[in-house]
């Protein structure tokens, strides 16, 4: 490809937002989370694209899930590739269009992605912090947004928006924060895990604890569990996914070819080969006791049993709210969803319900897809009754 | 409890198949895998229950799934209370009734249980087999415990049952050794695995094989990769549940009381306790290897690829079949097992399906449960139409 093509067609092109910068919060005054145990500042690392309007209130507010950043459109430099996790959703004339709104995305307090986590140096010793860390919740993280939206001088957020663990942080900044959200968009989530999601998280932590290489979260920079780490995003990707959709991506086409025989316990089936492949890709980006640290933040998000009720959750909410659920989701699937709209509703709050036939799973908020963006681009456009 | 009550209620009462004595088959020739591997001969370990008639045809098979063995019913000592895996079905006046039937149950060929596999000495080092065995197929553990029938005079195989890869074996006996079965009776099982399910075992031997105590299979017997074969099997253990069940048996349920602190990674909620549970007691009893060979040859089963067609795989099958699924399986779920069903029946075979509305998932086959019991009661007693 020559590089007026490039220029043309790719990410740099008319309705793409390109080239973009991440940016850093530095939050210099001490920090209490819910646990009770502070730290003396964080950091979050951020990216915005568009502009923020005179008013300064057409901010959407993007919250990723477990494995995301700040990164969610456009791309660092033309020499990297690596497109914005959600960069399908969000541009000029976009689902979530960057010609009208002003779009923040920030890496969750005890992330590892330029955010303060498990990682992040610790002051006291000049190491990372690894257990030393406290304890996050997903109350925490979206408190640590709320002071990054302070020091950007926002006055309110147009909307806020995200899927899986982002949409704990939407449910969230609904009830923290009534007075600063107009619109809440919730993707694949739930207002309280259940025993089979807590199950799946413990396995991974398993993996990731009982490798000798954790040493009790104490390890270099760069180094520890990657084996254990490897094995937990391998098992995890499967519940991001369907049955449905990975017996059509693979179903049981083999790996290789003659080179390749049928007897042993390499790579025999394309599904071993391409989950091999997330494992290890995921190792080199990824902070083994952030992957603790956040799948306990997951566990733990409990709005009944935060706040007596749901409905007592949701009292204090003045937004609107739009849930979408994916009708392959099996990890946080459709009655999840429905069940906290229902209470939003018995609550007395604006809200409405969105069940996407998606094939893909719990990842399908990721996915290209007419019917999500048409129901994202008017859910956030559309002018809100008072 | 006193002796005369243990003797009245307990696992030696009436009702029960009670002292029971496990033996083993020595076949001491020359034995060809699948894979074209020699071993120059194997041992089976099995146990039987009830009385073999004169005419030597009225003995029910059992098979076993993954992590079974050939200890179906009963107890092998009053100081031993373990019970056989399905004591609930076997025993006189029970489902398979052993007044009328010759139970027998053979631990498979690559099993760790007394039968021969990876962790048994390899006469030409002396030391476990390890990677050096044979690769092992659902056919090459059939085609051994028909060698066990022939040791043993019989005649005839009265039925074949089993669950999950039990239920492979069944198939594979009706297949293979047509005039010798007269009835199949497969519970929860494929002929063929989907992506999904090879997927959650390919996760499973990796946690095994990136373990560093696996080295490459070479491990002493009672040593080897325990952290990755606990891990795998707490995963696992979640597919053979379902989402209900683990939701009714322990939802958000928190282990332990004041001394368990809210923030921590020990263990928060019952079901972690519960896996890790799992996950301990299986690498006491089982061998990595095993896992590993036992998972392939659950991979390799395709009758379709084997045979041209699900329909010309069957042809040779003169066996009257009774299939069950159960609604909440997951794993090996209700269209699988239909569609096995419907091969047959386009095949012009003796077929039936019944789909139990059980709410436990893939292990419901193991379950009490009057239903079931009267399906199979009723399957294995009946004429058999010719």
């Amino acid at each position: 490809m020559n590089d007026a093509e490039e220029i043309s067609s790719g990410p740099v092109a008319a309705g793409e937002v390109g080239l973009v910068e991440a940016r850093d919060f530095v939050h210099a005054q001490p920090f209490t989370f819910e646990s009770g145990q502070t730290l003396p500042g964080f950091t979050l690392r951020y990216e915005t694209y568009g502009r923020l309007n005179a008013a300064r209130d057409n901010t959407v507010l993007v919250c990723h899930a477990l494995s995301g950043d700040h990164h969610c459109a456009g791309i660092h430099a033309l020499t990297d590739p690596k497109l914005g996790w959600w960069n399908n959703f969000i541009g000029p004339g976009k689902a979530v269009d960057t010609t009208r709104f002003h779009v923040l995305g920030a890496n969750v307090l005890g992330g590892c992605q330029g955010s303060t986590g498990p990682s992040s140096p610790n002051p006291a010793t000049g190491r990372p912090f690894g257990l030393a860390f406290p304890f996050v919740t997903i109350r925490d993280m979206v408190r640590a947004q709320k002071l990054l939206c302070d020091h950007l001088g926002l006055t309110a957020l147009h909307a806020v928006v995200g899927g899986s663990m982002g949409g704990m942080q939407v449910l969230q900044w609904g009830i923290e924060y009534p007075a600063f959200v107009r619109r809440l968009l919730p993707l694949a989530t739930t207002a309280r895990e259940g025993a089979q999601a807590i199950a799946f998280n413990e396995v991974g932590r398993q993996a990731i604890m009982q490798d000798p290489e954790w040493n009790h979260g104490d390890y270099p920079r760069g180094g520890g569990p990657r084996v254990g780490l490897a094995v937990a995003r391998m098992m995890a990707h499967i519940t991001y996914l369907s049955d449905a959709s990975m017996e059509q991506k693979f179903g049981r086409r083999r790996a290789g070819t003659a080179d390749n025989p049928a007897y042993t316990f390499d790579v025999q089936f394309e599904v071993e080969s391409y989950l091999r492949h997330q494992g290890e890709s995921f190792i080199n980006r990824f902070d083994a006791n952030s992957y603790l640290y956040i799948t306990r933040a997951l566990d733990h998000f409990d709005l009944p049993a935060a706040y007596g009720s749901l409905e007592q959750a949701f009292a204090p909410v003045q937004a609107e709210t739009l849930c979408v659920a994916f009708t392959s989701d099996w990890l946080f699937p459709p009655e999840q969803n429905r069940e906290y709209v229902l209470a939003l509703l018995r609550a007395g709050k604006r809200a409405s319900y969105a069940e996407l036939a998606m094939t893909l799973g719990h990842d399908s908020f990721l996915l290209e897809s007419g019917d999500l963006y048409a129901l994202v681009r008017s859910f956030l456009g559309a002018p809100v009754p008072s």
